[in-house]
């Protein structure tokens, strides 16, 4: 079988962290000149792993096998969220290149085909999951035109900045592929507080998400009697507090909601809010929980405001889950059984990755090693070297077992 | 008695109006170049009625009668809010100058004294209040040096740019003064709901003010669940509910209280906020309701939080109201009365003024007109010009009386 080199695989997770390394994080987001020095050098290890490897018109990284057909793609994000963790969506793609290189050392498996894939913008720099959309087909152009990071600048220009405007982009051949397997840090606290050590991805979860905004009277603070007031900011507060007491009876186990952020117009100590603006956001790998928690918003909604403040819900959006592969999950499953007897569990993802976009297309899986603390999109982001490279070889003998060596 | 000349008094309010002007309000906040030109021009105006007039070593235009003892102090602000409206402060400083030239122009009144101000900063474009503060020896030198603006801009920056810096400060000498009248618009709606068109201050509102913060846990919105979050937003969010639902059963019937603000940290749709941080005000006359409301809301504030969440009082704020003086407000009744047979009414003020600065350490009063709608700080803020004529004709005629002519 394929033996994954522990220390090869931590000291290439360790060389890519140098960019944008920040304390303990990273900050390297897409595009970025730190970025793109991150992608020239992990284009050099695909290519010395006897990849044909290269960045494409995205942005994203890629690494292709000598084959044609029964290729299984590996892959995950190198882009880091503003103050990221050094692990993330790394792993999963350190992963990818030891997990090519140990096919490669060993005779028995080194005609099994493997993709690698470092997905552009996971994180959303500028929009998110560019990479795997474009890959897939599902990138409209007018969103490649319009994104723009916080700063404004558009991602067609960090594209030019970066040299790759006019690049090929690297596209799905459905023929070409078994399916998609991405590893990933956990990013929760499940994994640790079972005591497990591998998750293996059931389905990730779907997101609705709704912007809510009530519209009163700006008006005095000192002078504006309380009965005449048309307080946006106290209607809002009202229909936050409804939400959060009412959502308990209508959620499942593993639902989670947000109020993200709240903001009161213009914002002021002796001003009466005129308009104040919620984001609501709730996920589950359920549609009909989705469905039955969006009820009950717009119910919530319907009801919030009177006395001349109007509250409305504002660009509603829903972001679908996805079931992962059965057969994939049933050999990353046993390869866990194998290396980590007890000590893996299936579990749901109750954030987004690029698999649930390659679901669309190619079946796809999901591998999870525990978060320390189950500490995320933070500096003090962490997993234990033993973990991470009992997560190489489980991933690696799934590899072998899914393309019948 | 002294008759005043409304169309003076509206041309050269227009004229005043003219600096800034924008849509149908006005920017002008303290020490701009527009609100220095518009100082330059009111200098002017104050010579022409025969005032010693100048600006003083922080910005504020005085004109002074050519006494010394039994001098009427009359003044207000002509800086504005940030979108503020053409009255406003601007409505007393101008009536001074109208009552002077009035006195001025009838042979029976020439010799009274009137003091004419027009205090920098009142809007607190820096920190509020500076020039009556100065005048009365409350300014400290640390909060000249360390006012800063929205941009960071220090007040001592703005005041060198000016060509203020170093020159004498217009300061108070008891001895020189009966008292301190100050006209303004009301601001709020309570003359025009109960069909009156003077308003004579009884008293000026304390404000108490404090900054209430919650500190949980920053956390991933997909992977924390809701057992493990130290959501800062809900908790606040429950607080600033509780504070609306118990505060009316505790207040007096003018009380005012409003969270004008609220803010979450980081503040994104998929962060569970770590920090949370509002801002609650309440306003009375009357410092026992404040007392107690205060106690009420420093209760609610120990009850909030836990799960993880600890919730604090930071820096709170107390700005003693002020009493208006008995004669002086007899004698604003009395010419109202004349003027304006019960169609006046005594009332408290519920915004802050420099009268309650003056009011520290000289007799003070206040006349209110009308605010069409009740609508101020704000473009669309506006008064009839009848009753703008009408106002200062009350003044003029109570100034008189005052100074026993």
């Amino acid at each position: 079988m394929a033996r994954i080199d522990g220390d090869r695989l931590l000291a290439d997770l360790r060389a890519l962290r140098a960019f944008g390394a920040t304390g303990t994080g990273v900050v390297r987001p897409s595009l970025s000149e730190v970025d793109m020095r991150s992608r020239h050098w992990l284009v050099e290890r695909l290519a010395a792993a006897g990849l044909d490897a290269g960045i494409d018109g995205l942005g994203t990284v890629y690494g292709r096998a000598r084959k044609t057909r029964d290729v299984l793609l590996l892959g995950s994000h190198t882009d880091t969220q503003p103050t990221g963790g050094w692990l993330d969506g790394a792993l999963g793609v350190i992963y990818g290149l030891e997990v090519a290189r140990a096919l490669g050392a060993d005779p028995a498996t080194r005609d099994l085909g493997v993709d690698v894939a470092s997905w552009i913008d996971e994180e959303g720099t500028y929009r998110g999951w560019i990479g795997s959309l474009g890959f897939v087909g599902q990138l409209p152009d007018e969103w490649v035109e319009t994104a723009t990071d916080a700063s404004g600048k558009r991602f067609t220009e960090a594209l030019r900045d970066a040299g790759l405007a006019g690049r090929p982009r690297f596209t799905l051949d459905p023929s070409r592929y078994r399916g998609y397997v991405e590893a990933h840090i956990e990013q929760g606290p499940w994994l640790e507080e079972e005591g497990k050590r591998i998750g293996v991805v059931t389905g990730i979860v779907g997101i609705r998400q709704m912007r809510i905004r009530a519209v009163g009277q700006q008006n005095h603070a000192g002078t504006t009697p309380m009965a005449r007031r048309r307080d946006a900011g106290r209607a809002l507060v009202a229909l936050a507090h409804a939400i959060h007491t009412a959502f308990p009876d209508h959620v499942g186990p593993r639902t989670v909601w947000t109020i993200g952020w709240m903001r009161f117009e213009p914002g002021a100590p002796s001003i009466v809010p005129g308009v104040a603006t919620m984001n609501l956001q709730f996920r589950d790998v359920d549609e009909a929980i989705l469905d039955r928690l969006e009820a009950l918003a717009r119910e919530l909604v319907a009801k919030a405001g009177g006395d001349g403040v109007e509250v409305s819900i504002e660009s509603p959006a829903a972001t679908a889950g996805a079931m992962m592969d059965e057969t994939l999950r049933a050999h990353l499953e046993r390869a866990a059984e194998a290396h980590a007897p007890g000590a893996w569990m299936p579990m749901p993802s109750g954030a987004g990755h690029d698999a649930q976009v390659l679901a669309r297309r190619l079946p796809s899986a999901m591998l999870f090693i525990p978060s320390i603390g189950g500490i995320s999109h933070s500096f003090d982001e962490n997993t234990g070297d033993d973990d991470i490279v009992l997560g190489c070889q489980v991933l690696a003998d799934a590899v072998v077992s899914i393309l019948g060596a």
